[in-house]
């Protein structure tokens, strides 16, 4: 068994993606409290068209604004999501180190996500990884509709493994699944991990869950005990996929971490600054989000 | 792997027994479409103090309905929770022929519980498991607070040991362990079986998860990927403990049905029928329950 989970923290993107736009004042809060849990990676914001998720119209700005995080945080790496070439030099002209680019492995959700098939948008990896890499910037890959697509059904793991092929042979610093619409479950996560290994090579594999049909963090432990060491996660299971019908909360950060914890693996998040951070990101949206120790809190006992 | 499980409605018991009295029809009306899932064990009540569990008052009414539901739907196991006894005795004289007797492993929970500790109650299996074979019925020690004591803090698991071993050497016909304040995560699942195995014998062992932290599928997966084929669980994941804090709903039977059909292993469950049943027990409370797919529904792609 592994000694240590990577988590990245996406609430500022996955989770606020749907969200009605809140302002950057408040956006920086949460990042604090984020950067408060201890977490080392977050995925702050998406370079993608403002008019199709207004909640991440302010990307360069909040950008703007990293440098001075960073210098009070130390060596936390922000990350920020591209749909395509264009996002990815405006990415990195806005002094984004660490980009991530999204392709679906079902054509239904590639289209209504970016109106390209996946083939189409495999192909513009290569683009993007030299864009990044030009610009002094990682590139994740990310397999959206990993299991399951709500307008192909379920998906080819073998779609997914080309993806992932194509992406490791152009170079690619890292990839990750996505079970964009919540529904996959642990044996298919175990099934796709084997599929996946072949064609790795030495390109880290993450995983990103959500819990929209309460198996979230039985897949996530599922993931962890076939040796996945990076895992996307977000406070207070904020989050969705506005062009995935059917899709709700990322996995709550808290409730990963508290999972983790007593199983004897380190993530390096304090689980009290975590909750913290979950309430944070509640009042900023100002609704109840489905984190369970949002509700109960962490065990306090004898 | 394991093919198939054996799922334990609690609905009616466990989940019902926080919840203010509601008129036996309600209940009957609960246990038809419950009945109606295909499930063949039922938890319908307990034979306790009226006055320290007042909605399950009815328990002798509701038995004496079993006989008529049991010739409408074959074989179909109805168990009653039992803390003593004297319940034992009015479960087997009101036609039960299946009781369940629990004892918690911590002294903390046990005295609030039922005003004796550990050692006094597990001196009473010899008692109850009498009463029960006397009656024609058979008997499961279930062991409660098997992870955490809302008093005691973690509980030792060379308490449940003891407690299992006791009933093991009395005769009783299963056992199972219980998460009665919903703390517990997948590894401490797996560590807790791993010290259960050897003091079994061919008592089968069974295991009932809370999900008040999430992790309530999590354990159930690692449970069943230990070897477990019983588990606890409830439609609308409704349910907790009046007697230990912080305590909140079971797993949801839908929840767990749809993890464990996507991963190959049988129930015998239909997942419709289950979130149908499980809109029923949310309409009988009147109030929402935590169910993921009472939201989210089965996954319909394609």
């Amino acid at each position: 068994m592994i000694g240590s989970v990577t988590i990245r923290e996406v609430c500022l993107r996955d989770g606020l993606q749907i969200e009605r736009p809140i302002p950057l004042a408040a956006k920086l809060a949460l990042l604090e409290a984020v950067l408060a849990t201890g977490v080392r990676e977050v995925e702050v914001t998406a370079f993608v068209s403002p008019s199709k998720v207004p909640a991440l119209a302010d990307a360069a700005a909040l950008a703007a604004e990293l440098p001075r995080l960073r210098q009070q945080h130390g060596d936390v790496e922000f990350s920020a999501l591209v749909a395509g070439p264009g996002g990815a030099a405006r990415a990195v002209a806005a002094g984004m180190t660490s980009l991530e680019y999204v392709v679906s492995a079902a054509d239904g959700h590639s289209r209504a996500n970016v109106g390209r098939g996946t083939a189409e948008s495999t192909d513009l990896i290569a683009d993007i990884t030299r864009i990044a890499h030009d610009g002094g910037a990682t590139i994740e890959v990310i397999v959206a509709t990993a299991w399951d697509c709500p307008f192909d059904g379920p998906t080819d793991p073998a779609r997914v493994r080309d993806v992932v092929t194509a992406a490791v042979e152009l170079g690619t610093d890292r990839v990750a699944v996505a079970d964009t619409i919540g529904t996959t479950t642990p044996r298919r996560v175990t099934t796709l991990l084997d599929v996946l290994r072949p064609v790795l090579g030495d390109v880290p594999v993450g995983a990103h869950f959500h819990d929209t049909r309460g198996a979230g963090l039985a897949s996530a432990w599922a993931a962890v005990t076939a040796g996945v060491t990076r895992l996307d996660a977000s406070v207070g299971g904020l989050g969705g996929c506005p062009f995935a019908p059917g899709a709700s909360g990322n996995i709550a950060t808290e409730d990963l971490v508290y999972l983790l914890r007593d199983s004897g693996i380190d993530t390096g998040v304090d689980l009290t600054a975590a909750i913290h951070a979950a309430a944070v990101a509640r009042d900023a949206v100002g609704h109840d989000l489905p984190s369970a120790l949002l509700r109960a809190g962490d065990r306090i006992l004898g």
